[in-house]
């Protein structure tokens, strides 16, 4: 029975869904143009799939066709002085359905600039990898990092 | 006088250098044979501009192009119930020079997997954008938001 959670070196399938469905932000990349676009959304998980909303991009989200885009979260576990991050690669898709919508809304899905209502957006991963590791510096994860992230205006 | 650091809105550049200088962990963006590639990336500022260490995606550091990318970090600040994120874009080019090398080691630059020694990037940003924001939801992210990030495996 695999627990999902390795210590350390390349996470299951499991291990990655347990963290994608603990987050709510992440990032997403895509292809514009030629050049790579990367914006922070917040999501959650449905059906199987990552659900945002966002106002960017209208002439990529008005495509039919299937855009590949890449998705990524991470984290630092201080305890465990270990660092980790999974990606989820797939097409995006427009949700026009109001039922889909509402299931979404229903998760808590908000988008991550307030007030902007935009576009609802399903990927569906295709791909799915997850890393975990020691960090060599955990005096440098410990202070910077957390600064970074829980109070940098301060 | 600027304070480069606005309540709400568009950051400034001093904000988003501010927040840069702050970090240790972003994210690049990168495509690869059209499509997006993400992953995350510890990284130090020198001589204004971002510098990172890697292993991956050995054929494209080969390249002599000035390969387009995308770079981001964001975080939350629980105090003032903010979200923020800075994006920088601008072209990679891999370091030769062990005078540049030995630069980014003295700034404790680590790549993001321990061992591999892989190759030191430069990215020059051309473009440098924040934004910073009051969220919907304080409580999600006051709670689901440290946990991913913070202890993800407890």
């Amino acid at each position: 029975m695999e627990t999902g959670v390795p210590s350390t070196g390349n996470l299951s399938h499991d291990a990655c869904w347990e963290l994608l469905a603990a987050g709510i932000v992440g990032r997403l990349a895509l292809v514009v143009d030629g050049h790579p676009e990367i914006f922070p959304v917040n999501y959650v998980l449905e059906r199987g799939s990552i659900v945002f909303r966002t106002a960017r991009g209208a002439k990529l989200w008005e495509a039919e066709a299937d855009e590949p885009a890449a998705f990524e979260i991470d984290g630092y576990d201080p305890r465990q002085e270990e660092a980790w991050s999974v990606v989820a690669k797939g097409g995006l898709a427009v949700i026009s359905s109001q039922e889909e919508k509402d299931a979404a809304d229903a998760l808590h899905l908000e988008p991550w600039q307030p007030g902007v209502k935009g576009h609802y957006i399903r990927l569906t991963p295709r791909a799915l990898t997850g890393r975990r590791f020691k960090v060599n510096r955990p005096d440098l994860w410990n202070t910077r990092a957390n600064d970074a992230r829980r109070s940098s205006f301060e």
